[in-house]
């Protein structure tokens, strides 16, 4: 994915760690197992059985993350029977929304862990293209490199700022 | 990012968790710590100290993960001075090749954690445009939703079915 090496401070730093939207994303679902449980999910699998069964978690750690997951609202808890009554776990719009990250990290994955054979291949539903996942300037129309990044403060800082001082020039 | 509510099972179950390269990049840097050092490290902080001092870790919690960083090759770990030795750290290539992940979590945190008012916007370095990022079909010429995206098993999945009977259909 990334055929140029350049400068290692592809985003530059600024402002507050605090603020930063990487760490909140973290703080919500930076947990292997949680992150594991929505690829399954993703997946198509639905019910605690199955998914205890493909990932091998003991059922009290995996009621707690599915329980999180439920509570952050990235997951919905729906009754598929009544006796007794038994739950199947579905993605909200927020929990959809999370594909990229996945995709990315898969990605990552087949590059570096698979040599270069990578164990699934994510296609197009319609026409069975492999996909592709791009980082694009708009204005350009052209792929972005990670050298190419930088970082100015957005709407969020500035919010910030009329908070705290932050020293961010 | 989303704008489309479809079906769940964006991602079809196919094949052995095993062999899923998701888990095999969590298995490296599923860490909350890792990706947030990454993310520092991205920015342009290199040394030990700043690390520190930027994510308020524990030193020898911040050793253990620099040096898991350098041992995967995700980070060199260069000498700056000579009298005392002292280094900083810099991404490889396969660590400039966590960029999108990053990217993507980062853009989940903007949407979900933010309330539409992102604390930092990542630009083009040439133009300074918002950048987007983007799960394309190259033979469309289309983003995709992640309702749209199926999977299938790829080379590495072959090789592993000649290693192991696997139920994948």
């Amino acid at each position: 994915m990334i055929e140029k090496q350049e400068s290692q401070s592809s985003i530059e730093h600024r402002g507050s760690v605090d603020r930063c939207s990487i760490q909140q994303t973290l703080d919500i679902v930076g947990d292997r197992w949680l992150l594991l449980i929505l690829r399954d999910i993703f997946r198509g699998v639905r019910r605690f059985s199955q998914l205890q069964e493909n990932l091998g978690i003991a059922k009290n750690l995996l009621t707690s993350r599915l329980n999180k997951l439920v509570h952050v609202n990235i997951l919905e808890k729906i009754p598929y029977q009544t006796a007794p009554v038994r739950y199947e776990y579905t993605l909200t719009e927020k929990g959809r929304d999370l594909s990229p990250s996945l995709v990315a990290l898969m990605k990552w994955g087949d590059r570096w862990c698979s040599d270069d054979a990578p164990p699934t291949v994510l296609i197009h539903s319609e026409c069975g293209t492999p996909l592709e996942q791009t980082t694009r300037c708009p204005s350009c129309e052209e792929n972005i490199y990670p050298s190419e990044i930088r970082s100015r403060p957005g709407p969020g800082q500035a919010k910030f700022d009329n908070l705290k001082e932050v020293n961010n020039r």
